[in-house]
């Protein structure tokens, strides 16, 4: 089968490789569509994530759709030929943390397109059963593979205790801006306020839910709430540490702050604020049980992931793909079609 | 001013009664829109419920919307001439139920249209200056009076955790149900099936947003359910022993069956079943702290309350407005208008 | 190896069995001690359980502690030696309940002394590795064995949310309602008030923490709490439907009710008592996560097993020991040492 | 009525005061012990706190119990003569936040000792009746005052969800982390680690209930947890802004950090460690509703308030108790009785 590999930062070339072969409680999934992340991009660009380092050629890709070719021995075999979203990280299931339910915090997660495990851009991949989820006919193989940074949206606004009537302010209009809104809409919040710098950017939130918008470079987030209701909840998805701070000192009292974006090491918190509001500050990693909640909310209609897909790519051209939405004026979300 | 009283069972007289003097932290609202609820239809027809007896000429009403007319001493007065919607229960504020924001449960609660004290149904009505909460221009007269049984809604789907995805099934479609329906849908339920035996109201039910419908007298719940997954939450709104024991059965482990509808003193609660899949069964008695997402739902039209109200009425005719409901085919709401 | 099998009702004895060995994920336990539940003195008694029916010979026995003596291929071996608490339910650890953290619901849990899965009244026993609980030295044979029913109370516990100063109700003093009370004491609780029938249980509960008793014969419960502040949790541990019913009558506004004995299929349940105080109903099964908190509250004293330990008994006397509690005045548990 | 007013920073003088009249729900209290509060101290030091200035006499103390004397007119006289433990702020009653139960959070709180409210160091003092809570007998005069600490305990605790077998790190072992400490113990923590500079602090932490100590000039956090399993929730109480960051540092996966102790403005907080490890940061601002519990914690002897006081003094002598625990070695807490 057709794979393509990250051999060094900027070199990646599709190679053959051996079809791989399902354990017994693993499904084999014929990949049909493959989103790309930012962590793509970015161990493209620099061979590494934190800790995480590129030593050896790495199949990229973690937002996944595809068909089931194939099931290992302990797995019913009347699962193939469904169509699946996967979930790219399977964790131990026996720690104390997969135990508990927070199986996103297992030590031993074994999480796709993360060194030295490959990811799914690749003709087919192997994956536990439970990890592949079946998805209906009215999911497209594109939103399937959406579900993933879409569970990344739905796992923040759980943090966040989001609900019907909700005030919610979103900083960072990216892709995970762009579903945190839409996830934020479907639970019923009533004013979704988005700050980013790009104008582009604002008007797809407009379009996608946010019923208000800041543009960062002309107006504070602290001016563009004076005179009304404070946010209760903040859904950090810039990573910037100036406006991660501005957003939670914009909190009500009592109000939740959920950092998703990634942004360094140390963030300069306001205590006394945090103090005398007793705000929750809290982060993401991942997710946790979200695909359920995903495929209805995709399934029904309440979010929209084509649209946040901007440009469409064959495995030949992933280098275009990795780079598109960091080099072309209003792209967000490249999707990659193994099969093509 | 005029009122219209409950005299006895069947006798509602339009009287004079001296205008009401707003106490220090009292408002006094004209009201411009009052909603029958089925409890003012039962005083009417029965002079009581359970222990709450009409003992002396009593003023029906307790879904009121208005405008201020005048403030207490204690008052704002830069609050003349705003347009409010009237919570009806002021509770003591002092109690360790109101302290812990269960003000609901107050033991010294002071509720409009519950004998001794009188209600809405007035030409002017004074109420605690937090309980008369203000609403924007986009929400009329008569939602802003509907926002009560929105309120019990809005408190029955906090009570059974409904969020992004939830499956949830409504045993009822009165008007109950269908504010419950809406609700779960802005709470963005994936899954909302309504059960009851009456077609006309589940052509409604259908059209507020519910995605499936079971038609009691020709199918159980339980048959309704073959073959498919089961609700995580029930919203009894029915008050029908029947119902509940079916809606409890129907639902998933670890589910929630949330009691709102009035049926009786005893249910026989499958116990083992309550036990074996660990549901957690509860009962709603008004609510707390819900007008502030109501008048968000309502105001950004995820709700549509107006679609509710099918008879509209004077003062004057508050006697056929009482029973509309109860004796014309299709019939859902009545609403007063205590100014003609 | 010798193992005890019950054969039919009243029909227990020794006989040699194949020493079992461990699958690559699990570990070869040998057994040093085994408290018996009153599930094994109805199965002795009657065969079955509900649908659940002894229909070839079965070990019985789920309450068990040991030393790892052998580990499966994928298990530490530096784990040889280790002095275990058995946790006897394994589930799969794959579905959705699984993956939730509510594994006690999951439906195809493999548990201990339920037909047709073996139990631990053997010389040796397998189980997964993350289900052999390690203790420490201070923690006894005896009270490894017993962190088995103490889970059932740290599980009822958390249903009821027991906390500082909290007031709980335990209905039923045997082994589950006496270690509910050493919990509910080891959370904070301020008043435990303890209702039975059996004046020495009462005893024994006094001993262990209860701060007050109501002798069910000869004084209601509502009788026990005239005057005085009403219980917030009732910890539900006879099965009796009338104790039940009482307790929840009992309850404050807000209060809940954690049914944990079973008793029949259905219970006359007070709805309006449930709606007006809005009480939360629920049940328990089994548990999930416990081990860690019931390892912690034995090894520092918090709670005190073995005082609940009336008899003791060698593997080929099975049969007195699931008859002990049953028959002898005083008797609570039973453990018995395979080894001996 | 004697008080003791601050005039400015060291100068505290004993003067009269006409006696306070009750308003109608309020209650006049003699007062009969007071406890000083590490922030009396600092008003009497520097004259302010933030933004709170002392511009004209003030009383302080906020630690404080009595004996009701007399009652408003709308508060029950048989409240008179009886003992009560005063909660020191009064909220406003009608806001967002105090009909969420979040009064600690009203922006129009009342708060005894914090200008230009006045305090408690007086023979006399009124307080809404609701907020002079009955304390029994075995309670004593100094226990009551110093509930009010105890409540900082109860609240961090709850915000922590400190229950059976939780292991906590208290950072601080000044009076707030000692009453930590006890709290703690009291929800059946398992392993309470306290760390602190000052070893005479960290011998009366461990006869409080500390399981362990880390002597922090000599050993870090993390050096103290290495080998071990990691602490899942942090009471920081030293308002060290270095102890706040290596204790948050030191959480295992999906811990809390209570930020109890006030530290300045701003804290470098350690963003990646929050997001991999999901933990939850938040600060406790006073207390809401935790009176019944303390009470109860009290009246039943899980925990010990007299162990603090360390000096014992008359009113006249209030400028050697403001400054005792600040200037004695070993002075944990200081209480005058405002009589004598």
């Amino acid at each position: 089968m057709r794979v393509a590999v990250l051999n060094s930062p900027g070199d990646v070339e599709v190679v053959e490789r051996p079809t791989p072969t399902p354990a017994a409680d693993e499904v084999l999934v014929r990949v049909l569509a493959v989103g790309v992340c930012g962590s793509d991009t970015h161990y493209f660009d620099h061979g590494r994530i934190g800790r995480f380092v590129v030593e050896s050629p790495l199949v990229l890709g973690h937002e996944a759709s595809g068909v089931i070719e194939a099931v290992g021995g302990s797995v019913d075999d009347s699962r193939v030929g469904q169509r699946v979203s996967i979930e790219p990280g399977v964790p131990c299931r026996a720690c104390e943390q997969c135990l508990a339910g927070r199986y996103n915090l297992c030590p031993d997660m074994v999480f796709h397109a993360t060194p030295p495990v490959d990811g799914s851009l690749a003709e087919l991949v192997t994956i536990h059963h439970a990890f592949a989820h079946p998805v209906p006919d009215s999911v497209s193989d594109e939103t399937a593979a959406l579900l993933e940074p879409l569970s990344v949206g739905v796992w923040a606004c759980r943090k966040g205790a989001v609900g019907p009537g909700s005030r919610v302010l979103v900083t960072g209009a990216g892709p995970i801006g762009l579903v945190c809104i839409q996830v934020a809409r479907a639970c019923g919040a009533s004013e979704i306020v988005v700050a980013d710098l790009n104008e582009a950017r604002l008007a797809v939130a407009t379009e996608l839910g946010a019923t208000r918008t800041i543009t960062s470079g002309g107006q504070s987030i602290a001016d563009g709430y004076a005179g009304r209701s404070a946010p209760e909840v903040l859904l950090e998805c810039s990573g910037h540490p100036g406006a991660t701070v501005d957003g939670i000192r914009a909190l009500a009292p009592a109000g939740r702050a959920v950092l998703i974006g990634m942004g360094g090491d140390e963030l300069p918190l306001p205590l006394s604020v945090v103090q005398e509001r007793e705000l929750v500050v809290t982060g993401t990693f991942r997710y946790a049980g979200t695909w359920p909640a995903a495929i209805a909310l995709a399934a029904s209609g309440q979010v929209d992931l084509e649209r946040l897909v901007t440009g469409r790519f064959g495995l030949a051209d992933t280098a275009a793909a990795l780079t598109a939405a960091r080099d072309t004026p209003g792209a967000i979300k490249s999707v990659i079609t193994p099969q093509s």
